[in-house]
């Protein structure tokens, strides 16, 4: 064994648990003061600024037009030269998340209540979007769709996405991923001036209303300090999932999926609740074979020896949606014949994967809802990324003589009892 | 004249319009580091730096349990000492506030699509909601019926108040508004200290998931620094009314409008945009009569003359929507027979008040939308205060053989192209 079984019976459980809740594994790192300088700079100069961010941190020249744009005949040649089976799967998966995307457009209202008040609400999208698709390694077109897809759904009429290419060249999937969402313009620049960039505007970039997309340290505490300027999707954190699994499962199936969530980062976490030890040490037996086999393994392998958790419980369903409910992972999968009875009892968890055949990996790529889910116990308070995060809401009243007779007096009263008389004599004029 | 009036036919007029739009009125005290220290001393010494705060910073002791809260039968006393008007006052604002937020409540979803996948998203109340509320003058009862009737809507089961009280004084009112909100506990603790023991918890108080409610500088910092670890709401600036009217209102009626805005605080902004000349410049008038005879008449004076705006357009219906989208103000006032061409026009405003019998004095007190509104053109991008503030919506997905079979196999192909080999693993494994 190479991480810690625990069981809800030992002695100390409470304890040890407590403290697997309230664990950070996210990084301190201390950028703060670098990203204000640089997003001062980018308000302050604008263009010049990111040239010489871009030649500082990416080693990056931008000289012609070229040099700061990848075209939309670029991501459109990209798509072409895909490998057929590889073109159809990115096409399923939009066209599934658009599908599931779609029935998550809010409703408007407008209805006149029985005091006679006019009263309702309308859902419009924000103008511009922008996106942040970091270059290199961690370049997923899954996550350009993701972020994408619920954007134009929405209604965004121009998506704006910044990416990095340090030696030039970019992510052909990612290109590929880009016209198939229909991005409008993709700007070669990066960490937080490119975040600048998009939130100030520059005198090449039209400054956008929301900012999303996953970045290193500089884009995430980028985003926070330009929170209000724009809008901005949740802080994210590594990810984690747990796993709640009866002991009728196949062990290497569950060794999979735990190790589906190490082999993205070693800071990832995954964690397993079952009411069999026996089935424990089995998975942890697969997962020892499997990280072998794994071109991730040793990222993998650091996150499972690190971070990795596995829990006994002795009856599945009274227990494991009590711990479920204080870990609040951003994923959780039910594993069991009945997955219903779990679902209902679960309240904190970015997205819950039901049955034997879910898999996170299908939620992850195809299945349609979103994979920008709440890290680090966010779900307790918030969402995963819907086409809600590119859209605003605007209430309206209208009132007429007979409303205003009914409701106004009120107003005038309260407004006096406040010690706002402008307040009170708006309403008063109106009465007379 | 002391404001400018400006012209669309001036040859400057885009310049200072730009000017305007690009203006901001928020202050830039830098309270950083000093929330920063205090939050630090909360999360790490609990009460003990409570007490020591409340002593330093509101000259009060924290000692006795009597010291610390304000309990539930305080604020029944609170409401029936009240005077009958302004009781029933408040509960007519009440029942309008929770009827609105009521319709509010969004849908779950639950279904299988075309391939078989069960698909869904559950909205769940979060545990628990603090409200601040600032002390003294700025104490508002219905900013708490504004702030607190959405979180019990929303189904909140926790709900938490705290607000600093000097003297030991606490605004009767406000107490009554919580005995009305159904308010569960009531910490006599201000300041960034108060978000901090929300946000972390201490010995005496259990942390929650949300913080909402406005509050000075220092809280406001504290929120945005704590932002990810609990949510909270939208960023709030100095308020603002836009006034759309043509020449046939009462001038005094428009005046007494302005004001409303004006008077809360010499960095609100009121601007009127009308088709009549002669009509801004008898609003004017009214303007300058009216602020003698307001108590609250120094602020308004200066809130008018240093922000104070009116723009004269040829075509009210053609020039004035495009203006307001432009401004994305809090408050928008449609002054005119026919607003809903307005409507269709503005697409960012936080609020609009259609017609010329909706001051915003109704909306602020008793119409039912909330008053908790987007400032600073922060319209572009978010909404006001809403159930879906107190709420986080879990996704939910489950496949069976069949379907797996459909989606499965591209799910494994992306996460090959991604090099992520365990991702493709959980999938195949489930193909055989």
């Amino acid at each position: 064994m190479t991480v810690s079984l625990l069981s809800t019976r030992d002695a100390d459980f409470e304890r040890t648990f407590a403290r697997l809740v309230d664990a950070r594994r996210e990084s301190d790192t201390d950028v703060a003061g670098q990203v204000q300088t640089i997003l001062q700079a980018v308000k302050g100069r604008g263009d010049d600024a990111l040239v010489e961010y871009s030649q500082r941190f990416d080693g990056y020249a931008l000289v012609d037009d070229a040099d700061w744009v990848i075209t939309r005949e670029a991501c459109e040649a990209a798509y072409d030269a895909l490998p057929p089976d590889l073109r159809d799967a990115l096409e399923l998966a939009a066209a599934r998340i658009r599908a599931y995307h779609e029935a998550q457009l809010p409703q408007n209202r407008d209805y006149i209540d029985a005091a006679g008040v006019r009263l309702g609400a309308i859902w419009r999208a924000v103008d511009a979007a922008g996106l942040y698709v970091p270059g290199g390694r961690a370049a997923y077109p899954s996550s350009l769709l993701m972020n994408a897809i619920p954007a134009r759904v929405a209604g965004v009429e121009r998506l704006v996405v910044v990416t990095p290419t340090p030696k030039g060249e970019a992510n052909p999937m990612v290109l590929a991923a880009a016209h198939i969402a229909g991005v409008d313009e993709i700007w070669r620049i990066g960490g937080a001036q490119a975040v600048g960039a998009l939130a100030y505007g520059t005198e090449r970039i039209r400054p956008v209303d929301v900012i999303t997309g996953p970045g290193n340290a500089w884009v995430a505490e980028a985003k926070r300090q330009l929170y209000g300027v724009v809008g901005i999707d949740m802080v994210a954190g590594p990810s984690e999932i747990l796993v709640i699994a009866d002991g009728k499962n196949d062990p290497d199936w569950i060794a999979a999926d735990l190790l589906s969530q190490a082999e993205h980062d070693p800071t990832s976490q995954s964690i397993l609740i079952t009411d069999d030890a026996g089935f424990a040490r089995q998975v942890e037996d697969c997962i020892d074979l499997q990280i072998g086999q794994l071109a991730t393994g040793k990222t993998a392998r650091t996150s499972w020896d690190a971070h990795g958790v596995m829990i006994v419980v002795d009856d599945l369903l009274a227990e494991a949606p009590a711990l479920a409910n204080r870990l609040a992972a951003e994923h959780v999968e039910i594993a069991v014949d009945d997955p219903e009875p779990y679902l209902s009892a679960i309240r904190h968890a970015g997205s819950i994967f039901l049955g034997r055949m879910t898999p996170e990996a299908v939620g992850d790529y195809v299945a349609g809802p979103n994979h920008v889910l709440p890290t680090g116990r966010r779900a307790r308070f918030s969402s995963g990324l819907s086409v809600l995060d590119f859209m605003k809401r605007t209430s309206f009243l209208g009132l007429d003589a007979g409303s205003f007779a009914a409701i106004g007096p009120a107003a005038a009263t309260l407004a006096h009892a406040e010690g706002l008389p402008a307040h009170a004599k708006s309403v008063e004029l109106r009465i007379k």
